[in-house]
């Protein structure tokens, strides 16, 4: 395909030791040609593919130096986008980069649009849609497992799976439409009830397989989001404070999100955990007082999990006892804090309104029990399971909804069958999974259907 | 010189499209080429100079796939440090290019200190240190104009002004010396007191030339300190808000600075603004409520420039004139803001307690008046005489202070001249004068100096 040419500042905004402007497109290296002075005349569009050149980039308005370059020149299609690209490489100051960006958009490039280069990698068909979402994924990722999950989908592991499934549905699709078409074909094998059934059962089994890996592959993608909640005094602050300190804090400030609820992810035994609100725990101590009553509960709903605090060495409240009440049917883990102080808590009190929820008992001051904390989060998510390196995870809900549909209506289609409906009616919910799959790679438009069917079938006409 | 390998991630921390791990030193590309898997096995050890290598980084000790990378091969000494560099192209993400960099390091890197990179440009000989310093300039420019400052002092403006200016002191010590030692020659032309004279003079002449364009310089490279001052509701609030709005923020949080006082960059026609306490401007209105009497003061006191803001539909009170009183002696612009309503100020008074301040009338309401606030910025600090691309500005600290220091010396030799010291004596000073300018290219520098210095550079640079 055939597309205009587009730039972008491709590293973080901020101050660093680099920042690259990466252009994509036809015109990509005679619009960086006319901005780059090499050293000895040396010329962007003279240059081999895949090398790297010293210069400046001047301002051919007024000759003068723009800033200081390295060029990397990588003709197409063995470029990301597989288009000619071009990444210039400045010193990383705010200025420099938008003033090389500036240029080079005034000299015929477009700026680009967000994802705009992994679109066209995507629509130049170097990678299909689950690839170009896993991109994505992987420079999101907040933990390792997270990113290997990404590196496997971006490598096309989950492509092929679905792909393998399609090609079932495929092969079933095609048995149908030979024996409508051709009833005269006496050595295509009908299609019996039993044989349909039992495929779209294998077909049903598969997508449930991989949408058990979901919670987790979400999980890991987008973080545990977690709430620590307690009386004042507990050690709310403190358990937050351990929590950051023990494991890496990997980002204290995600942009985007509202300032209301401040978040912070620490890792946790490969676990990421989004901590909501750790500024008003750390400032108020009290997530309500900080947010307010309507939020807060808000705030509660939406995690997935709760860390509910008590303070060991006082007696139980009723102000404690609502707030097992307030996390009724969520997933939760009570820590009884301050053992280094003595008991005053009625421990058994305590495991009766704990119920099934883990209890687990710390001296954060001592810094005890967090590691069975540690564990008790890590295991209530992951329980064994997550290790295999190379087991395929669906992480991305986009994914998780259509395999849910893709799932709905090939139990459809069973039913269907095991009520003995005429098998070219099945057809119609057996084409609906097939094109639901397909728009996870996103590839599924009817008309290549029909192509492929026949195209597989080669039945010589 | 020979150093150990170095690396670390040169592009900022964040998430964006590309991060860069970046290597330098003997063991670059041998590294690199242990973790590296291209396609069809193409090797880095093998690659030729300024090549790009598509691949995979792979964790040789359990063969797994670490990372989709692009390697950059760039051989000593064309290069950024004059060393082997390898700079490994990864997803931006922050697991994926720390995954990286820990790869690198467990197999022969040492993690660079910050600056370090330059350093090695530095102590290789690539750059002097003046034009390192630049480096770092160039990546915390705040405007164009701060830019085009620091990029001729990176390729070198600065450093032939200090070299010529040497050179002159040389000539004369060269005399001096040859007098001293051979007086037989003589065809030495002998070194008059009247000629010494002169030429001590030019070379002061040219170092108060440098000096003059030191405050200006400095603003280009650190941004004018503006703090807004008045009474609650007249209008700082949407002083502020008009100046960040009406010229692009820069950088709204400084990395390092206390978060007591929070600053806000703006580009005033070229002259990059430092807005202090823009937070506490918009939560409380009042600079003393928010930081404290005591802080507010320093704060003041630090400041370049004071914008007082009086309301022009209200009387003035003795608060208004304890304000004029509180920043006598400062760099102040008067703002009498809300000529949208009825006039109820004392004009009179308020130029009378401006003395020579200028005074300006503004809606910011209605949007009038802005302009020529800038306008009033922008002639207090640049009278017309910014301009000028070429010209060579003096904007680091540590120059400014051995050009002071220069100067002196220079001035107590003339003085010996002029008191008829011996002139062996007035090599001394001359000599000194010599060293002192010697210390801003980075000749005859102490090492822990230059150990500091470029600690204070970014990570990666």
């Amino acid at each position: 395909m055939e597309f205009d040419t587009i730039a972008a500042i491709s590293t973080p905004m901020g101050e660093g030791a680099i920042a690259i402007v990466r252009l994509s497109g036809d015109q990509s290296i005679e619009i960086a040609d006319k901005l780059f002075r090499g050293v000895g005349g040396k010329r962007i569009i003279e240059a081999a593919s895949h090398t790297i050149h010293y210069g400046h980039i001047i301002d051919p308005k007024t000759n003068e130096v723009a800033e200081e370059v390295m060029v990397s020149v990588m003709k197409g299609p063995k470029t990301f986008t597989k288009e000619d690209v071009v990444e210039i490489n400045c010193h990383g100051g705010i200025v420099s980069v938008n003033r090389v960006l500036q240029l080079v958009l005034n000299h015929g490039a477009r700026l680009a649009e967000p994802g705009e280069f992994t679109k066209r990698a995507f629509l130049n068909g170097r990678i299909d849609l689950s690839q170009a979402e896993a991109v994505m994924d992987l420079i999101r990722a907040k933990t390792d497992r997270a990113m290997n999950v990404a590196l496997g989908q971006m490598e096309g592991r989950l492509s092929k799976l679905i792909k393998r499934l399609r090609q079932e549905i495929l092969e079933i699709l095609a048995h149908i439409e030979v024996n409508i078409d051709y009833p005269e074909y006496d050595d295509v094998e009908e299609m019996t009830h039993k044989m349909l059934l039992e495929k779209a059962q294998y077909v049903r089994e598969e997508i449930q397989k991989l949408l058990q890996t979901s919670q987790q592959g979400k999980i890991l993608r987008e973080g545990l989001s977690t709430v620590i909640i307690g009386r004042p005094n507990v050690g709310k602050s403190s358990l937050l404070n351990s929590l950051v300190h023990e494991n890496k804090a990997i980002v204290t400030d995600i942009p985007g999100t509202t300032r209301d609820v401040i978040e912070e992810y620490v890792n946790v035994r490969g676990v990421p955990l989004r901590l909501l609100d750790t500024a008003g725990i750390r400032e108020t101590e009290d997530i309500v007082e900080r947010i307010g009553v309507e939020r807060s509960r808000q705030v509660l709903k939406e995690a997935d999990l709760i860390l509910l605090v008590l303070n060991y060495s006082d007696e139980l409240t009723p102000e404690d006892e609502n707030l097992f009440k307030t996390v009724e049917g969520m997933d939760v883990i009570v820590i009884v804090n301050k053992t280094d102080l003595p008991q005053k808590i009625d421990m058994e009190k305590v495991k009766e309104l704990a119920k099934d929820h883990k209890v687990v008992t710390t001296s954060l001051l001592e810094d005890r029990g967090v590691d069975e904390l540690e564990e008790a989060i890590a295991s209530m998510f992951f329980e064994g399971s997550i290790e295999a390196g190379d087991m395929t995870y669906v992480s991305n809900s986009r994914h998780i909804a259509l395999l849910h549909q893709a799932l709905n209506s090939i139990e459809e289609a069973i039913q269907q069958v095991e009520m003995g409906t005429p098998i070219d009616i099945v057809q119609i919910d057996l084409t609906k999974t097939w094109e639901l799959l397909g728009e996870i790679i996103g590839d599924s438009v009817h008309e290549s259907l029909i192509d492929q069917l026949f195209s597989q079938f080669c039945l010589g006409k």
